[in-house]
């Protein structure tokens, strides 16, 4: 009898709570607002929603960077939407570079898992430059926005993973942002001071145009 | 007699609020927390604290840039300090130009008060430029974190007014960062992909040393 | 081949990142949340999302306030959705008046652009008043939800741009939200301490019922 | 004629302003996001979208904990939805006790309405643990996330007004996520020390399984 | 031995979270940030702190409003500090009245525990007003920043709790900011329309001067 | 000529934002605000203040939960302050688990880095169970507050990495919460159903009392 009666309590208070959300897997085809994804349906959420294995393999490193960013945002994750954090890994060969770059919406911390790596960012004050040689088990944050860089400083393949506060931080790699797409070569070296050659032959490198 | 209870009234009330602040103004001597300044306290406040002149005055375009950026964010219009915007002025003289640079902590809206102005952003998705010649009177909105420059675009000066969706956005020109410090030119060129000569240049132009 | 491969890199982090918003231009049409409107999907916004010209006529001041406010709210001017600010101008004929007013949802910062304005706001901590005359170049913070107002305090007309914390403000006429609905007569006399010819009167002047 | 054009002004407004909400009542059936639900459009909305009456009545304390919750989360109130904060009512038989339990998006305060109520929470800073008795009148605060409880400590039933930081704030109950569901005895055991016997027995009790 | 081992590790752990805190109890005369009070050090912190016992007493209604407002903000109960929320008491006298009024930072829910009353806001879009009479247990919600009153429409005493999203949301009452201080006439007559003779009257009952 | 205008103006510039911080380093002596600890002068920072080498130890799993939780939040790696989120390392020896528990400030990613690991979180919405046996490479999330635990489910020794959507998130383990404090034993069986040779029995293991 009294088994029954909490029992009872407690499908009440199930059914009362039915509604209510304690996440919000992002259904990718639905609206997007400024705070996130929609969220899928609760009933159809399940385990599988809350799990990613795409970091579990190398990224692929035979490129001139000699490295790979494999992000795990929400974008690519959707069970981290609306969470206020994501995670990514970054794979460097020897000689492997990220290069200059910033995260619009979000600080980092890297964690080296294998290898050495040189890293820094920039601060816009007096543009004060903050870099060191990490190790296996060093951690580094890089500030929300601010220009930083990660260097393979070692002889063997270095592996990190990076951790971001918010779901979707955004990457601006600042070579790319100028010299692989159409902004006129014009415009670039207005506003960089950079030679003409030297945005002609990068943009030649990156696929830009104009 | 009812005048007096609600004057009574009042003045309890009064003394019942006279530890709330509605605002904070910074006090730039105190401790500063992730939040912006101390506050100072409230009985030391005057309107004077709320009010700023600084952006009355052209500011000094004879320089290479032919330009100027004269900001009131919190650290020189501590009235601003934890109300979540700031403001300032750009001048440019015809030729003038605000090089490529971010607000590491928040969004951006310019109006054309005098001249054209030539305004663009770099979004991170795909590397797409968005950017067109402004009027006076138009205004632009440039997203957190992003890549943006303005040039002048007309015969004479222009002049702008930006502001800012945080009380202390931060302001980070490419240029400055990468070439006006002592960050090693080796490092330069590893995470940007330029020629050492060309580094070597702008390092000489912008004052930067290594 | 070293350029092959470093395109085909950029390529994959193109495509990697597409799903990847930096902004969110307000959809009118689609649903709205606390956060704002839905995002209009990227691949149809362009740079005219990110530009808005309503501010360039000056507003019509030909009425009793002999005064204009003309807002780039995300309503007006979606591509601020998101983005945690907004703009508006402010035409004050000579004689025109901002009647007092608070903005619910933000902060504001007004700078003078032509002519004489007396601005002020008041605390509600003791009820304290701050005011002062501006003049050009000047600026002014108003704390968030506070009362506020400004007046033409020259001989010529006046002219300012306000910003403000959030991409939709709000703003509400202490005289319209008393005077211009249908909140009856007694109610609006219980709750402020007119007269209740005072509140007919008014309630005349701005279409007020009941 | 002067009433005519402040009148003017005044529809002009009205119309500019149309499309701005102060609130985002909740519409249950639209899609959710990370911020909350969508709103309903304005123009649907009435008083009674603001006004709830589920909390007038007492919760039916018949049951083995011989108390009720009963929620004004936005599930069960949209109004409240994006509005920052929740309420919920505490009926407390005599003996009556809600079980340790917390909340997983908000801060909670309780207000002792009638009767007696020892309540307390455990800070995770050294497992400290704050608990009083509270009389009518009493207010206590349970900061974000610990766990805490209530219980009837006088002879006669008790009653309590709890808000809370959130218009969903969530509501796990400790010993329903342990034993009100399908996790198996054998990880229960593991992850909380708990002798099998009394796991099943708490099982058996809340109709958990396996 | 493994008793041992386990409370060596409970220690452990201990010792490392030493200096997290749950909760940031509000030291009144510490500096103030943009976010609230310094936090008192937890080693002083007592379960006294999270307990205030200052809504228990009814409030002084002799008074022209017959009403009487009891706050619990963190000026008042410091443990709310950081917290996101804070509550009060309403006290209405048989005639009495909450005159119009606005909380700048945050949103109310109030909930009647004895009485009726009549209660109600003003949106900003098109002024329009939201007001309905409200019995036991009847709640409403009023939004941020949005003018609001409350008026008791019965015949006995009633009372009302009403709890705020914020722990510091202000209280702004409109008669008292416009006519309880130092504002010149002129320019309350000039930003309210409100005729001379009405301003000097209500100056003169809530203790105005100029 | 046309060098030193250039350095002139970055100069200015400099000078102009050197007040600015992009960071709060956290100074654990001074006082601390809702949002995290005071920021240490600008001035006195270092790369080292950026860098945390206390994730590179294994923890020492000699006890009877076999394995170890070292964190890197605010409190031991003060370069985090204010930024939104840390990091800590999980070791879990064959056998290993992390006992149920929440974090009450923040939302959780785990990343295995070697071994196998069954994690799990509780939904409070009908206490609904999602856990997965998780291999090398994959990451789960764990949505802010909710009750989760990760027990080694290999043969060998697990390593995870552990990422938090704040600084300092909390940690609060329901065993230690309940039984290693001096919570009366008569509470914890009346908020939790135990029984009391049950609760008697985890005391003296976790070295509760009363």
């Amino acid at each position: 009898m009294v088994l029954q009666t909490l029992l009872l309590f407690s499908l009440l208070l199930f059914s009362t709570e039915a509604a209510v959300q304690d996440f919000c897997v992002g259904d990718l085809a639905a609206p997007e607002s400024p705070a996130g994804y929609s969220c899928k349906p609760a009933a159809k959420v399940t385990v599988n929603d809350f799990v990613y294995s795409g970091l579990g393999a190398m990224g692929n490193t035979s490129n001139l960077i000699k490295a790979a960013v494999t992000p795990a945002f929400s974008a690519q994750f959707p069970g981290l939407n609306g969470l206020g954090l994501s995670i990514a890994r970054l794979d460097l060969a020897p000689g492997g570079v990220i290069p200059m770059h910033t995260h619009p919406g979000g600080s980092e911390v890297l964690l080296v898992i294998q290898g050495t790596i040189c890293a820094g960012f920039i601060s816009s004050s007096a543009n004060k430059v903050y870099f060191k040689n990490l190790n296996k088990g060093d951690i580094m944050v890089f500030p929300q926005g601010l220009l930083h860089f990660q260097i393979n400083s070692g002889k063997g393949p270095s592996l990190a993973v990076v951790s971001f506060s918010s779901p979707s931080p955004g990457l601006q790699i600042t070579d790319f942002a100028l010299f692989a797409n159409d902004l006129p070569t014009e415009l670039v070296a207005a506003t960089t001071f950079l030679d003409v050659a030297q945005i002609k032959k990068l943009k030649g490198v990156l696929g830009g145009t104009n």
